[in-house]
């Protein structure tokens, strides 16, 4: 039995023993390790954090923090088949969404580890040459971002437990803010399993990274003006951790990154059969099942022209037909159970709901999971279709967070798009056409409710990113019900932990002291 | 008696009787105005704004807002006789000080007229030529910033109506967003004069631009995912928005910008008497007196070399002395009231609170105001000194929004800027050094906790702008205590009310659609 410990004040920590959580093996239902936060000294952590971690990597410039995350992204890449094998045990996944997951997070932290190297010599960001302010030349003015003087505490989701970290960490680390990083206790194992490899490295500053494994406790409420909390998960929560104290009356940086309806259009233009017509079936089957359909970017709406409706029904159960589900270590499993029997119940009452709310189920993959197990938190994918989705209401609001998508017909594109905009803001959207027309009318109609928008053309058919797929280059979040937040998109993410400040003073001086 | 009208759905409107507020002369109490917004149709003002106005702005391009800007630019101008003399009567202020409102508008205004030509003719932006996404060179991203789908709500604050108006709303309509702007009760004719003298011109699209003057009523139950909330004003009622349910559970967009204990620091290498000395002077007895010390930018904790503190006390004493206050109309007079009697009381009630953690009035005008009245809220100038600024607490917390600041000593320049931070953040700090190593270790160490940093030296000590004022082209707000926000910062401030979407898709597509 694994004990996950928490890594606060430069040492592994255990919680006390009443305090003590289980974590499971979703495919048997077997307990794999426990956690305990309960008594660990959280605001000695939280001063751990600004007084040690904070000022070490304030003086470390962008190119050495840089380095640090390369060095970070070897150890855990130096290790990936142990750091799979967790996974697979604690999270259920499949090798190949293990490596969606693991693979992420090496490739995030090497991705801003180049981006550091890049930012090279200086400790904190300066926007340009700054501007002359009144008729003087030499009163001038220029805006310089510098690390905020606090911690960043991040709250991450029980599906993606290391690139979750990485990829808040990375962003935090090289804008030179220290972390503590909180994953979801269900799945807790691999972040601990990476956090240890990385300390054991001894890579990083005293205080820049610390871990804490299991519940919260009262962490939140040491956070104050120069803090930035960061989270990932259900909107409820979400909801709760920006309405806290720390945030409403002190001002305390935040950003959600919640679950949405994300949505699917399938152009007019778009004949059945043809490449673009077959990049969609492949795309809307990957992201119903890939991590058992447990990705915050997964398609759960997909609106499609009503004449072809019941045409991607029939492509899409004929896909999902071959995505066997089961135990993942299983030979011809493509699919692993959901993580916990908590999200098996909740797959079960989602689709009850929606049922209730007009859905019907068009397809559901049929057999037993291969080397199932009665304990095990499996799910079958599932396909439903709602025929009315202008009157349906819990379709647009209720998230089915594992292998569930709902089929919506559609008449014009104007009625698609206003569809879209019923889930009140997602991750991302894509859509499919090579008109030109409806592109620009789906940019500018699905723009305004998405963080980020996949456009299939026949000339990407074979060559885009699967939709769910989160780049570093490009920014991760979105409006309204996804939580109104903001993360990677390069050096833009740097920003959520910068100070942006208006310097204004003689031009000469400031030259010389920021060096533009 | 003038009656304030509600600008909402395309007509002036007169809420309920018994909803009816009364605005008065701060310098004689008398009654000048009324209001009421009681009944009114707020759900059909939010609504109209999305419905009507939205459209019509999303449909222009940068230019020819820009164009409407700099129309609501020109016919406040014209009428800017009458608008100060409408701010003298409601606000209390000199000349002087109403200009710094009303010419502030009209500049702001301009301002982003100006940034609008420049964007010229798209309705959009795009940010840079995006680039390459995997490994095939087809395979594109690009970042786009579209205007949210909703309404603008304006929440001002009493001390800058005209101003606080214009610079909000500059920004929002530039960005091809529709406002609801919301003026303090006490000071709100100038808002409404300003209101009705562009919907007189006739420059706006329907719905672009409405006016709730009063109660804000159940405004915010209205708002959603796509609309956004900027509050100027206390840290308490900013605290009360951010926690509202539309904030909290629907991802409407938040920026507060509240009071805060704005610090200035004197070098330890200034002499007495040297040009930066005399610039300091100069700028300390202004933040003191300039509006009457209602500016959210008014320089509250002044920490000095403790060798130097009777120095600057004396010298400022001599400077206040000149500075006459009573009645904005008559001669001599170069301090109006206080915009009301409830800001009276809470000067009082602030002196009050500073003397009792242990700070001890130095000065204070002697003199009654010139053509005083016994109702009008009058004020004199007063400085106060804490010797103790490490013991106090409410010195680093309770801002005294009138002509009040706190003159306090310091040993080191560490110990000076760790004194800063202990107001927990603010809008704007000032410094004043040659010396550079004192000049790098200022903006590093006040940065974090500041929105805008104004360092006053020789060569610039005739030709800086004074430290509370805000220019369009850098950034206002500030972190903490001060909200947590931004605004303005030129083409930076458009950012509040623009979706950033990363794009992928084919490039030539992308390219030819979005025009990169």
């Amino acid at each position: 039995m694994q004990e996950l410990k928490s890594y606060l004040m430069g040492s592994f920590q255990s919680g006390e023993a009443e305090g003590t959580q289980e974590l499971f093996d979703p495919s048997t239902g077997e307990v794999v390790a426990t956690t305990s936060t309960q008594g660990l000294d959280l605001a000695g952590a939280v001063a751990f954090a600004r007084e040690k971690g904070g000022p070490a990597l304030r003086a470390m410039t962008f190119a050495e923090r840089g380095a640090m995350l390369k060095a970070m992204s070897k150890v855990l890449y130096e290790k990936r088949d142990e750091l799979l094998a967790i996974s697979a045990r604690n999270a259920g996944t499949t090798r190949s969404d293990g490596k969606y997951d693991v693979d992420g997070a090496t490739g995030t932290l090497a991705y801003y580890a180049s981006l550091g190297k890049k930012l090279g010599d200086r400790r904190y960001l300066v926007e340009g040459e700054g501007e002359q302010l009144t008729r003087s030349a030499r009163f001038w003015g220029v805006h310089v971002k510098q690390p905020i003087r606090g911690v960043a505490v991040h709250i991450n989701a029980f599906n993606f437990p290391a690139w979750g970290f990485a990829e808040k960490a990375a962003v935090a680390l090289l804008a030179g803010v220290p972390v503590i990083t909180k994953p979801a206790t269900d799945t807790a194992w691999l972040t601990y399993e990476c956090i240890r490899l990385i300390v054991e490295a001894n890579i990083l500053p005293e205080g820049a990274l610390q871990l804490l494994c299991g519940e919260p406790g009262d962490l939140l409420s040491h956070l104050g003006p120069q803090d930035a909390l960061a989270f990932t998960g259900s909107a409820r929560t979400g909801a709760l951790l920006r309405g806290g104290e720390a945030v409403v009356h002190r001002s305390t940086r935040v950003n959600v990154e919640a679950d949405s309806l994300n949505a699917a259009v399938v152009g007019p233009d778009i004949e059945v059969g043809s490449p673009t017509w077959q990049m969609l079936v492949r795309d809307m089957a990957k992201e119903i099942t890939q991590k058992t359909g447990q990705k915050c970017t997964a398609t759960r709406r997909i609106f499609v022209p009503s004449d072809k409706l019941d045409a991607l029904k029939d492509a899409l159960a004929e896909e999902l037909d071959l995505i066997k589900y089961g135990h993942p270590d299983s030979e011809g499993v493509r699919m692993g159970p959901l993580a916990s029997k908590r999200q098996q119940k909740d797959c079960e009452d989602g689709i009850a709901e929606l049922k209730a709310d007009g859905a019907e189920v068009a397809y559901q993959f049929a057999g037993e999971p291969i080397d199932g197990h009665a304990e095990g938190a499996f799910f079958p994918s599932t396909l439903l279709i709602h025929r009315a989705p202008k009157d349906a209401k819990l379709v647009h609001e209720r998230e089915v967070f594992g292998p569930v998508s709902t089929l919506m017909p559609y008449e014009t594109i104007e009625d698609a798009i206003e569809l879209v905009g019923r889930g009140e803001g997602g991750l991302v959207a894509s859509a499919y056409t090579n008109d030109r027309a409806v592109y620009a009318a789906l940019i500018e109609g699905l723009g305004p409710w998405s963080g980020r928008l996949l456009l299939g053309s026949k000339k990407v058919a074979d060559q885009a990113i699967p939709i769910g797929m989160v780049l570093p280059s490009c920014i991760h979040g979105g409006p309204g019900r996804a939580g109104g937040g903001e993360e990677l998109g390069g050096e833009r993410g740097l920003d959520f932990y910068l100070q942006r400040t208006a310097v204004q003073g003689d031009r000469a001086l400031l030259s010389k002291t920021l060096g533009f």
